[in-house]
């Protein structure tokens, strides 16, 4: 199968390069680029040197890619930008991958809220939101565009969701700290994200409107059937990769850290990317940073009644590309781990 | 006046070292090491070379120190060890500043549960715990040996008590999350703390049992009277000092985020070590790495009802040796900020 | 093809373990570790949860190991013990890859001057030193033992040695700098090696002396013929894995950037792991961690009259494990890039 | 007495802003800046807040400025930029020091040859180029206008001066590695200077042509009275701060590191601002770094008959800011150390 990717100049862009030149059941056949057009791919990442099978960035408009004989696309653009060439390429029959906020929010009033005007609201529909260890597996024959989740999403969803839903946790008081390597701004040239100002500095950002809210809280209700509200602290640390996340939430009555654990096996057994810590150890992102994996654990307080639960992965794989992989795996009929670790 | 300093082979010995040295009002006339007696400073701390005044490490024991002619001294010790020599200087009449844990827990049940059995529980009547912005003044008169309060509970106390005491946020549900440097760990060869172990890695630890957790909450109910138990999750950061901690709270009914600022004002209007920022703004450890200083702000949220308040500080300075040594200028009358940035 | 790792608990044995894992064409069989054994993999290598196919940790003794149906033997050993596996495994017949430096250095009175007592000095004679590139192929055949070459070796021979073989450089002042990642040192829980000593640190080490220069030397004279001695200057930098090496050296008369660049085509053209940049560009470390690519470039500087030749390789691959592999690739007839990127 | 500072908003800026706040002898009366005129210091330097005393940038031109009764201006500002301003304050009998590059070079075709057209070749006479360790003092009468040094200059002229001077180096086949924090290259909103391409990095750079060549062999040309080449080859270290230079130079005839030694010792006993380390210790830019002090040290290799020379400073303090209130101190007659660690 040929797969392209349009828009690859970013961090996951990068990423999603490496992964898919590297898959054994796909074939790379383009990589478009508007600023980088005419360039070998390892000329802009230079980590390809000698390894880019000569392969150049393209500045293929929308409908020379719905024209061509490629079957898959991955969206690596801004939100925005990912609608406006979705908008072609679906009703061309190809199956599209966003990696933007485009389509993971189906309310449409929601996405306005957070993101302003939706430019292919047409296509929500038949667009559907994958996590894929959560998402009942109809989508796979539903969607004909799919929205790969956000990395802080990610890192949230997969540890609340089972626990939640198995009523072991209450629907109130959740807080989420998050602490996300620099690479989550994305490649932007500000002095905000220079060297000098974010080595050796941590700090919290976004505060109370954090865009990956909306998703979140989205997911929350659809797959609880009733409206959660969290609270979402994002936190920027000086690292270049990897997100740390800590969910403080208190425990439903009669629970125990047993049944909260259950509830993630039950969920979560013989699923190869997410890996369950004992009770008591703590994910470290060192640890994730270069897999699709998401670490998890809990721990009860019996002093306050919460459970305080960890979770660990890398912003730009599980968070992002890695996770797309693995969806394009599960929606071709390739084994899911197939090119990932 | 002459000072000394009892073990100064830590981090926090080592910043305390440079404090003193540069002091405009005291002298430094000894430090004490088992492990360096006879070297230079500069021959331990490199960062001294030309500049430590020819002061080397003596051994010296606390007999020898308490008929010595020094009129104060700093404990930069282990707790346990800090209180067998506050066991011998406090009765020859010495001021003693302790930086360890010994004498910051008036209760000796609570002691002992997170640190097992206490050398000199016949001194706890005459020790005062001193958060210099919040202790009320007796102490000046009253202590003859002061424990300087801990790294993480100075990121936690600071922000949070004046609003406990005006009343403007709820005691339930009170989520504290934090993370430092790596030097708040101490000097210690172990591999958890080698920099390929922790370079680029992010991740929580001691949940739900951090010996810190004792003193926060006995300093919560002297102030406020009443029995206060929050969550506290630690996290361990890939940069060597600084802590910055973000504190979820609910509001109390009728407060807003004026009546939150009204609180802090009240209480550091005028205090050179707290700044608040505008709410909005979040504190970044990079910006107090190096100062005496702690950084507040805050924000309510108007969908969960809660005030997320965060607060950075150098955890060897403000969280440390600094406010040890600003207790020190308290205590002997020098102004507040002699010899602090 | 079964294949076994003995001692994998350092950062290059990890490194390895993720390589043969990952490997098509062989099976890792047998992972041993004295400290370590009976425990999982990933119990020990975190990166491996879920990844490690069920493979524990063995404390198998050479003696078994030379009996098991293992076909060849990596040894991720310090210096010393590792012959003392080689002697048992290579009269069983075990092909062997030593990671360690007991058989990079043919002249047993140049080892003992650098390390020491030799403890099979028998298996010398059929022990080769390879540097795949350059290495001549008999190698294949001859070996009954590999010495994989070190760290900062391999960034200066692969550079410098097409050159002084054609005669484009002097063997006259030759100076070589280098810059090491910490995991260089191993994985020793020492106060050097602490995160907060080694972060923002920059310093020169081991000058004069390092162990490193009795292997490049010799090379220097086996592959020219002629005794070359050179200024060896290595460097901590505060980074986990990368080396990045600048060779200042004069050129010979006649000799021009073009001529020097030449030498290497003819020498590396066509070879994947070792990638020629434009003269004016400069290798980055961060290009090539996680490779097992070398980056090379040279300028030559009229005013001198010198070449300045720089080059980056990932430590842990090029410089270790990943070289293993590709020798074991080449010795075994799979392709070179098998398992490696 | 009343000092200014022209351009503040860069790194150096920002740490001379600090040294002269701090400063026992000297009053800061103005900051400019266009782009902040107006804020106050603390909004521009957050680790400023409080500190500030009040003061806020302006934007005066230089007529203002040389009409004010300020004494003494730093010029903080790009080179070109500085000229234009020493234009107008030296002739109203302001006493000025630059920590540009536009007056650290005597040769006017030289400067353009590195740096393009010069916008005050008249204060060239009057100017000076004053490392204060090793200009001789006339300085301080002769000169209306000072040149401070840049960084990697003064880590390369302190160590190598006394010896060309003293004659235990050769003048031929000198080389100079340098690595430096990323905070050497300003405080730009480039790609190449975010966080996420440097961390982890090492890299060299601007090789054979790097502008502060002109600077470093003008004065080793002047000093020793015949032209002097070097090899210089500078590398981006990730970190932040800090210069890290190891010299490798051939001993003279009959040179011994005693004599190296004692070359050193004739001109740095007693100048606390460059510190001798015993042969086989190397300095470390963490341990000078927020210091104004250079640290040296030099080993001899009997195999290549080289001396290597390692130097370690603050390329803020030492080599740039701080060295830049030192020559204000010793110009106005102050303390050498007023104000400095």
């Amino acid at each position: 199968m040929k797969v392209g990717i349009v828009g690859a100049a970013g961090y996951s862009g990068e990423v999603l390069v490496k992964l898919l030149l590297a898959h054994p059941h796909v074939q790379l056949a383009a990589v478009t680029s508007r600023t980088h057009a005419g360039k070998p791919l390892a000329a802009v990442i230079p980590a390809l040197r000698g390894a880019d099978r000569g392969l150049k960035f393209v500045d293929s408009d929308a409908a020379a890619l719905a024209a061509s004989d490629i079957d898959l696309f991955f969206l690596a653009l801004p939100h925005g930008a990912a609608a406006t060439y979705a908008k072609t390429l679906v009703p061309a029959g190809k199956r599209v991958i966003d990696l933007s906020a485009d389509f993971r929010i189906a309310d449409l009033a929601t996405y306005r809220k957070y993101y302003g005007e939706h430019h292919a609201p047409e296509l929500l529909p038949s667009a559907r939101f994958v996590l894929p260890e959560l998402t009942p597996p109809a989508w796979k024959t539903e969607a004909k565009l799919v929205a790969a989740p956000g990395c802080y999403p990610t890192s949230i969803l997969l540890p609340l969701l089972p626990l939640l839903k198995a009523g072991v946790v209450t629907r109130e008081h959740i807080v989420v700290n998050a602490c996300s390597g620099v690479s989550g701004a994305g490649k932007k040239a500000e002095e905000m994200y220079l060297f000098v100002e974010r080595a050796e500095s941590m700090k919290a950002y976004g505060l109370t409107k954090h865009r990956h809210l909306a998703e979140v809280e989205e997911q929350l209700a659809v797959h609880t059937g009733a409206p959660t509200v969290i609270q979402f602290n994002p936190h920027l640390a000086p690292m270049r990769r990897g997100i740390a996340t800590t969910i403080t939430v208190p425990a439903a009555p009669g629970a125990t850290i047993d049944s909260l654990y259950a509830a993630w096996r039950a969920v979560y057994a013989g699923r190869p990317f997410v890996q369950i810590l004992a009770s008591g150890e703590t994910p470290d992102t060192a640890h994730v940073v270069g897999t699709n994996r998401l670490d998890l654990a809990a721990v009860h307080d019996p002093r306050t009644g919460n459970f305080v639960i960890t979770s660990a992965e890398d912003n730009l794989v599980k968070g992002a590309s890695g996770q797309a992989v693995q969806i394009m795996n599960l929606w071709c009929g390739y084994p899911e781990t197939a090119g990932l670790l």
